[in-house]
């Protein structure tokens, strides 16, 4: 923690200051937006209900030595190159925006110091994936959801052997990753009667729509192909993090996917959240890893670190709303699902990486990997339908009375995630949401 | 089959008319590459031993109507933009280079029409992957693959339900497609005696390093997100093939795979051969696709096709050659393990592209998909050692005497491949080769 952490620290932008912004001076997340009615793409850091574009700051004399340089890379359409900046320069980059938007509103002693046309109200602003994502990897770290999902297909040994061992993980489609807000068309497949049994398959509109609600990560220094990474300096190659929605079709997936895995049942969309929250910002919100009960195995030499162990957690709150049509209509709010915690992750963000790197595979600055569904061990703490309704058995009734086993046409999901912590500000990741439109092939 | 298909056309460039060239007159492959000395990338088709620089031969009045068009999307350091192309202009391109390049060697009233330094010989050269590949997709398209390989971990039920229904598919990593020639690095991973079983896993470089023999499909025209494309439009967004061999280590795999498919056991390297054949050169090669014999369903309304059923395969031959340390230093020849045709796969090239899409999936141009092991039904056409030698249960004899169940560091793996064809040119992919090279982690 440092003075950019302060939970006393107030901004001179006066929306930076309310206690349910995700986005006060504490936070200072980037993301990439343009203009309403411009199509260029800038860099920004989100404060409050304002954007600084910080490309557009470059022509006042506000920058120095590493912040400049930090200043210069957000001079792009995306943070790919932001991304590979040298901790410290981003340190500096922080503590110097931090400086330059504290003040108390109203306090006539405190100017603006940023150039006209640098702060950008978000009500006039369209937002976009803030990277160019070369590779999207998820895994699947929730212990608890790995549990959940395996008993609804085999009951007796819901976890494979290699759980415990293996970060679990595979690879996602980097082409179909949509920003917060686009809509998600219902996707045909092939599905059975029976799921994976010898029934003949049909193809038409999943029945079996589902979200996930996941954490992303953003690399940011890569490592050439044969570097592994090892597990103490991890953390030095993540960037950031946001919200990921990992959309999935139930009947396609479990018809499709033995035994290479899911494919069609996931790469139709997936939604990413647009503010990425650094890595420093996260720091005052770090707790131990997972912790093992007796009887699990520890983790190999190569995922295994007492800084790791101590402090490789995030306590990280995830929250999943879901709208139905007839809700927006009677402009009801949306209804919370659940709530889980990034800290009962069996895994953490460094195992993650440093197991994806381990047999050499090079990870470049803007891939994404998420955490898998994020699920906890009690009840309203799942992070997917699959697992609340158990696979439909047991519907979710809404407060219009609307039964869901699975999402239906006109419904929106929307993530939500904070950080709040004794002795630190409350700051949040923003929203990821999506709303389902009827498949083309009705 | 038009005039540039012509078996009997001949081109000034020498090379180009010998008999073992893989690149006479009729293919004209893309591939990119750079002088030597040069870090420029640029775009070139390959002739004999010779490479035209596209880019460099706008200087010369040699391009008209949409033959120029295509002739500037080349001026690139990469196919990307080509590979957009409309078929129709990609067409008149390579006529309007096929006029240009023949001739008769020797005959004086046909002269060098390319202006100097148009002409660049491979030997001075570099290659470079062709694309900036958005997506890498990997297919399981060979039943006789699916089939050997289930046979060795479900001896009863080698094939699952899904099989014969989707053109199963899993997403592997862009980052690490490497160039034919790159050193491959053994790699290290978790691993069990027993395989799948529970044993306690050890971590360190793979015993059972394979490869496997595939062809690679680079999309062209792309398709929006949400918007399926239906089988008889298929081959319109398939710009052309390449050599595939996607690395893999086997007791990596089968500890990882469960239940989400492989990742660590693939993603640390996939080489690609350089030129990228297009899909008019492919077209005297075309056969049926796959017959279903008896018994085994049709495939889904979605998937079907007349033409596709009597046209839609390709007879393409592929061979996989060895050669280790102790033969490079015994000079001797590489020793052929395997020769198999894309003929035999199940799925053809158009029903993987119209299932990749099916569920509104977006496909980008310069994204690639393989079609995994390349495998047929007779003895020797196994299209990687996992089959060949039943998981080293049946080690294979090299020439030397030496012995391999999987691979050795220092042993080089060699893919080749041909089209030939009553009426038609003998063309050729070129090379897809690698040496592995030993662990850093001994």
């Amino acid at each position: 923690m440092n003075e950019t952490h302060d939970p006393s620290l107030t901004s001179w932008i006066e929306s930076a200051n309310s206690p349910d912004t995700d986005f006060p001076i504490q936070n200072l997340p980037f993301g990439v937006f343009s203009r309403k009615g411009d199509t260029e793409r800038r860099v920004g850091v989100a404060v409050g209900d304002q954007i600084i574009d910080i490309g557009e700051s470059l022509s006042a004399n506000l920058w120095s030595g590493k912040a400049r340089d930090v200043a210069r890379w957000c001079d792009r359409p995306n943070l790919n190159e932001l991304m590979q900046a040298p901790r410290e320069s981003l340190s500096q980059f922080r503590a110097r925006l931090s400086e330059l938007l504290a003040g108390t509103p109203g306090d006539d002693s405190v100017i603006n110091p940023l150039p006209p046309g640098a702060l950008v109200p978000m009500a006039e602003a369209e937002m976009f994936p803030p990277a160019d994502i070369g590779d999207y990897t998820d895994f699947y770290a929730s212990i608890y959801h790995a549990t959940n999902v395996g008993k609804l297909f085999r009951p007796d040994t819901p976890l494979f052997p290699n759980y415990k061992y293996v970060p679990i993980a595979y690879h996602g489609r980097a082409s179909s990753i949509i920003i917060s807000g686009a809509e998600v068309q219902r996707p045909s497949g092939q599905t059975t009667a029976s799921g994976g049994g010898a029934n003949t398959p049909v193809f038409g509109p999943t029945q079996m729509l589902d979200y996930e609600a996941e954490v992303g990560f953003f690399v940011g220094r890569g490592n050439e192909r044969g570097q592994p990474i090892p597990i103490d300096e991890a953390e030095n190659h993540l960037f950031g993090i946001c919200l990921v929605n990992d959309w999935s079709a139930r009947d396609i997936q479990s018809w499709e996917y033995q035994p290479l895995g899911p494919f069609l049942s996931k790469n139709f969309a997936t939604t990413i959240s647009p503010w990425v929250v650094t890595w420093e910002a996260l720091q005052p919100y770090r707790v131990p890893a997972f912790f093992r009960p007796p009887g699990d195995p520890q983790p190999l030499p190569y995922l295994a670190s007492e800084k790791d162990r101590n402090e490789g957690g995030i306590d990280l709150n995830i929250e999943v709303y879901i709208r139905s049509m007839l809700m927006r209509e009677g402009r009801l709010r949306p209804s919370r699902l659940s709530l889980a915690s990034l800290a009962d992750m069996y895994w953490t963000p460094a195992q993650m990486l440093t197991h994806h790197a381990s047999n050499g595979c090079n990870l470049r600055p803007g891939d994404l990997f998420a955490s898998g569904t994020v699920s906890g061990p009690e009840s309203g703490s799942q992070g997917c339908m699959l697992e609340l309704t158990r696979r439909g058995a047991e519907p979710i009734v809404l407060p219009t009375g609307e039964e869901r086993k699975f999402l239906h046409d006109g419904d929106e999901v929307i993530l939500r995630a904070y950080l709040q912590r004794e002795g630190a500000a409350r700051i949040g990741l923003g929203e990821c949401s999506g709303l389902i439109v009827a498949s083309h092939r009705r």
